[in-house]
């Protein structure tokens, strides 16, 4: 691999996990000199679709047959439309079989590359056997191999080709999917349990209030369901981003937030471009302020996101608590560091952990026509603004004419910014919850910049919200490790409780005796 | 009028009451000789749409205004789809306001003219003062003025324009339009109660499923929700129209039985055609048995839909308990009077009761591109066959592959018979409703038809079965009568009651204190 790290490829990589990071976030405009342009320049993106081995780093290998279903693209309408094939994975090796009513475990696959959730989702896969369950993972449309029109390329040609992209559609792919292949293997009393994380747990969570005939319950983690309109304040996600940063040092977060104009001043100076170039060893010359200072922004908030107890290696090799460490750098500098040689140092425990890289190849266009970026200028539309107290980042309201305006622009398609809670419910979206709602965990850390927009109450007996105050985005999803901090067992105990308890109730229902 | 009997117009007229006589009735074919194309010819209609001015019958009125709302014309995707403008009616003559929490009485429209349904839906503007509610009568797409493409020759043009007629578009344009109106009327907090007979009927209970947050409680009147796949019989439809038949004279049934048979070989004589053109007073020529055929076919379905216990002036005047009528005609003919002289007789109540019609024009298409037969050949797919046994129709037996090639022929559209199921819940449903739903009454009465696929057991404590023995199609949602049954009195006073709980009950989880 290039020494020159590919600042591009990992926020890529790293968007598979997080979502909404494009709607309108404080990071499309400095207040002080607001570049409208530069966040939405077209790109074709290839990141989300490339198979495991392309990755930068070799995934934990769980043991699935990959197979194909075909779709209706439009299934509440019907045009005549050509079907696609949908990618699903499947392991039955710990099924108990159809007459035992074994359990069905259905990830709802998010916005990627499904082989890449597969993989980073060890919970389930490790769950499975005590539930002598299937594990099936199928992939959303319009990423990864679920490709419509028989090509990323066809099916992201324009506003025509992609307008099927929506969350309804995926739902609806789910339900279908799923009938089809209990008929097949005369499963159609089998439970099924949905799983979910980030996008994908909003998936499930919506499954269980509009499917609620298709599985027993959801384990919806990290899902921010209330990230919509004015249900949580537009600041949320920037305030907790911040407070991860404050946690561990006030001076760290107040050097941040002084960086943004010193960025900006430095920039105007005579050669500018050029010292801030060398400042933070980037590759090439610097041409606009904007993409360092989205390179600097992805940092923080990715960090914040995956800022876990342990080592990591989701994308980037991180050590534990990794904002602890970004901030013991820019606190640890010489006195007489400067504040951007401090950001530079305290960046690079994300961009260079390893120490493998000696200059940084800017994502000079980390939005663009990708998936997500489509579903958030469409109905995913998740108002973000960053408040001048709480928040270390730079200022922003958010307009949604200019959200709007930048949609049109880079897709010439309309956001309909009431239709998710028109569709799901929005701020009675709980009460529906509550009334007609059951068997969902919303599972969430407090570190996570996503949980200020989930369910952080339970909302019923059966509607349960686990939080743990040091967990970071689905942790409770990855793979167990011997490094996991009690709470963390404790937290995947009870979930593990919580579904069999569940699935045995379905068992009652059912009148069938089935050992467990 | 022109003193021939518009047949034509009635039989569609009355469709706009019922649903689904063109899910592959037994009418299709006769079992022993299968006019197969006979039943799809194309036609355009023009009846869905007309004005009541232009009905046969004035109907009577109550005020509203009449307003449109812009609608996406597909919910589900972000294709770049012209709008269309929704028809509704409303009146807030009674309404006590937002403040006041006023009720909003939303009924769903169904496949016709909004103005019809509303002009025969009495029951939901006799009640509305009682309640100060407002009433809202919302057209469904692509029935009466609420035309995408501009008008209905576009709309209805081929398969492309045709296919966001569908039942979930439908559903999205209720909650759509119930959001925007009352945030127009900052009447966010009021509770909304869905009304709907029969198609209306479904749409308001599935309603209750899939927008849980939208509406306090619905009335589902004559809703055959189970009358998909196998989740019931598919002879349950003919067999209770022959049912009804029976239950007034044996006699008469198994003179209609019989008559079938007879038609056949009348047919099949020299000037057979020019034979039975005399025997049943035809203004032209008969050309094609089958013609007649349907024609009494339809008089028998539709009789049994509208056999209430007085005499209405629905579609056709006609007495009260007209079955047994009918049945008294064939019955009471002197002795030696042909089969068919007698069932001339006794359809002749049906068509002719007022005497006015000298002859009869045959719809000789009863079908064609209607849009009920389009969403009977895409979605709203209720398999149909008739018993050898129970029923007086000619045997035949529901076959997918020959629906599917005639809705290939008819629409160019393949039909997708397991998705209601799976978009709604099937054989699961009523353990769907139950554990996800509440606050939905199934009202029928056995006499429908169209009961047999309904919701006939209480299926939870909050949704609840009025069954009446002697009720038809949806009698409950018309306007009272001095004629009214005690039975129908007590119906709808338990209506009342149930719809007061719920609106009550959610008035107290507001916590506000309003006099009802």
């Amino acid at each position: 691999m290039d020494m020159a790290i590919k600042a591009n490829l990992s926020v890529l990589a790293l968007s598979l996990l997080i979502i909404g990071i494009f709607s309108s976030s404080p990071s499309i405009a400095l207040q002080t000199s607001r570049p409208t342009s530069s966040k939405w320049t077209p790109r074709f993106l290839g990141g989300h679709s490339k198979p495991l081995s392309q990755n930068r780093q070799q995934q934990p290998q769980y043991q699935y047959e990959t197979r194909y279903f075909s779709q209706p693209l439009d299934h509440f309408s019907f045009s005549d439309l050509p079907s696609f094939p949908q990618r699903y994975l499947i392991s039955t090796e710990h099924w108990v079989g159809a007459q035992r009513l074994g359990p069905i475990f259905f990830y709802c696959g998010n916005e990627g590359d499904i082989e890449w959730f597969a993989a980073n989702t060890g919970f389930v896969w490790e769950i499975a056997p005590r539930f002598g369950a299937m594990v099936v993972f199928p992939e959303h449309r319009y990423y990864g191999k679920s490709m419509p029109y028989g090509s990323r390329d066809e099916a992201y040609k324009n506003a025509t080709t992609l307008s099927y992209l929506t969350a309804e559609q995926a739902l609806a792919d789910f339900a279908v999917l799923l009938r089809e292949l209990k008929r097949d293997l005369s499963a159609e009393v089998s439970p099924v349990v949905l799983f979910g994380g980030s996008y994908g747990g909003m998936l499930a969570a919506w499954m269980r209030l509009k499917y609620p005939h298709v599985a027993v319950g959801a384990l919806a983690s990290s899902a921010p369901i209330l990230q919509f309109e004015d249900i949580v304040p537009p600041e949320t996600f920037y305030d907790i981003v911040s407070g991860a940063f404050k946690r561990e040092s006030t001076s760290c977060f107040n050097t941040i937030k002084e960086s943004w104009d010193v960025l900006i001043s430095e920039s105007l100076k005579n050669d500018g471009l050029l010292q801030l170039t060398k400042t933070f060893h980037l590759c090439r010359t610097l041409k606009r302020t904007e993409d360092l200072r989205d390179w600097l922004d992805s940092a923080y908030s990715y960090l914040a996101m995956v800022n876990y107890p342990y080592s990591s290696d989701f994308l980037m090799p991180l050590p534990g608590h990794p904002i602890r460490e970004v901030c013991r750098k820019i606190d640890g500098c010489p006195l007489g560091t400067s504040i951007l040689e401090r950001i530079f140092e305290g960046v690079s425990v994300y961009y260079n952990y390893t120490g493998d890289f000696d200059c940084f190849q800017l994502d000079d266009d980390p939005h663009g026509m990708d998936g997500w970026n489509w579903q958030a200028c469409t109905e995913m539309v998740m108002p973000m603004s960053s408040s001048w107290d709480a928040s270390m980042f730079p200022t922003y309201d958010y307009n949604h004419s200019s959200f709007q305006e930048e949609c049109w622009k880079e897709f010439k398609v309309k956001p309909r910014p009431r239709w998710i809670t028109t569709e799901f419910g929005g701020h009675d979206i709980k009460t529906a919850l509550k009334k007609f709602g059951s068997n969902i965990i919303f599972s969430n850390g407090l570190l996570d910049p996503w949980s200020g927009g989930s369910v952080l109450q339970n909302v019923s007996e059966t509607i349960v919200a686990l939080v743990t105050e040091e967990g970071a985005h689905h942790i409770d999803l990855r793979a167990s490790s011997s490094e996991d901090p009690d709470w963390l067992l404790e937290q995947r105990a009870t979930e593990i409780k919580l579904i069999k308890g569940w699935i045995s109730d379905y068992y009652q229902e059912k009148k069938a005796i089935i050992d467990m």
